[in-house]
């Protein structure tokens, strides 16, 4: 069961075309990247996006990635409008597992999937820890529960 | 046994890293792009890459993505030299797997898979078709053999 | 006096950012040629985006650049709202040129400049040419005249 | 007459390519930061890069773009070899200009044009200084001279 379903919509660019006519490859990932940062905006916690995500100032926190996968099954062109939507996959302790499918209209152009590990910055630099009690809780309310669910790794 | 393994390097740079002070995770896709066309280079077909691989004329030849990972164990920095391995994990009918490794120095920072399919130009648009057999041939050449190996999917 | 000016709000996404902390200068010129595209869109011509705007289809016309410019006065960072501003400049013959203007707030953080030149593809080469009656009368609208203004080169 | 010119090879990468079958203005930009990345550890000063370009530790230096120009004249295709030259053209007491030709065999491509104010990180931020003596040394010494040159701004 998905939690926290997030929903976007995002058009291709013309700089994010190859010659081939369709959208480069490399481009999901940054998709993928900027709806992880919009699902932990949707959230809604207090204080800017880099409390709770991207953050490297001293408590901010950062979700580095363990491991990415993307599959695609059709291509995206440029001035395409995409849904994207994203939702947990798998919460544990210190991970979370993130699923992300591409949609033009019916179809699915691609479905990507990102493991990240909370982090907080400590002296410079990031360090591992459990995910906050208050980041886990608002992950909880759209699914009702997160119980069950297996470490993201 | 990898088959065909191909090794090439590669400096960070400066427009490559994100403000946690890393390679940006995308930056990894573009390598192994890259280095898919340097191994197709590596085979020393006669004529332009284009023939090979990244073709969009009339007969030439493409390998679009059907899927990739990465997984990221240390994260590289500006100015890091990269060591890239690219092999041949599995070779089928139409498909192939690529495997990538990013090394700086004795440390293994990702490892990186890309499943390809080979497809034709044909009336503009790529058609999947069998694997050419001067291309198969070359690649078995680093291995003496790609009897056995299964199909990539 | 500024010709069809568009307004556009954009964030600065993470993998834009670089080590420094900021936007990485490349990226203002992927906003410039999205906001022109989006300026071409705003003009409401019948028909998809790519037949007055980055198309590559016979007949479809194209704008390449032959000239850009930008000033950096102040970074922006990640997650900032930028609003972008672009306007005609001047309108020759054949070519134009947009100011694109970059805001946070009250304060201007870049400013652009692009010189493009019409071009439609004529067999599968594009083949500089008058810009259309009716592409100039829409970029008129907006200012009420463009006459007395120079060609743009 | 150019001072300290460096010159570069540069492969037009797959992913540099846009869906009008040619390299992205946008990657000139790309190309050219790296380019004075390269020039600076062509002066050869000790230590690393960093020290002297792109950093951002306490006392590391970098060199924040205040305006740059391109200009283009041919497209560059996928898997062209260009070849960069990058000579400073004018060196103040603070800022620099950098000029850069883009040229694949006998033709000039695109020329592009990047001031640089140099800047010190204290205290985490970057501060506007004086070219410290020895790099202002070490680019006087391809040229014989940087006398009577104009500032930069």
């Amino acid at each position: 069961m998905p939690i926290s379903e997030l929903f976007l919509q995002r058009r291709v660019e013309f700089h994010e075309t190859d010659q081939a006519g369709i959208i480069h490859f490399s481009n999901y990932f940054k998709y993928m990247d900027t709806a992880v940062a919009e699902f932990f905006r949707a959230l809604g916690l207090p204080g800017p996006l880099t409390k709770y995500w991207g953050g490297i100032r001293e408590d901010e926190i950062d979700w580095p990635y363990v491991r990415t996968t993307c599959e695609f099954r059709k291509p995206a062109r440029f001035d395409d409008l995409l849904q994207i939507h994203i939702w947990v996959k798998k919460i544990g302790t210190k991970s979370m597992a993130f699923e992300i499918s591409f949609r033009k209209g019916d179809e699915e152009l691609a479905r990507g999937e990102l493991i990240v590990v909370c982090c907080k910055t400590v002296g410079g630099q990031p360090m591992g820890q459990e995910i906050p009690h208050n980041i886990r809780e608002k992950i909880a309310v759209a699914s009702g529960s997160v119980s069950g669910t297996d470490a993201a790794q």
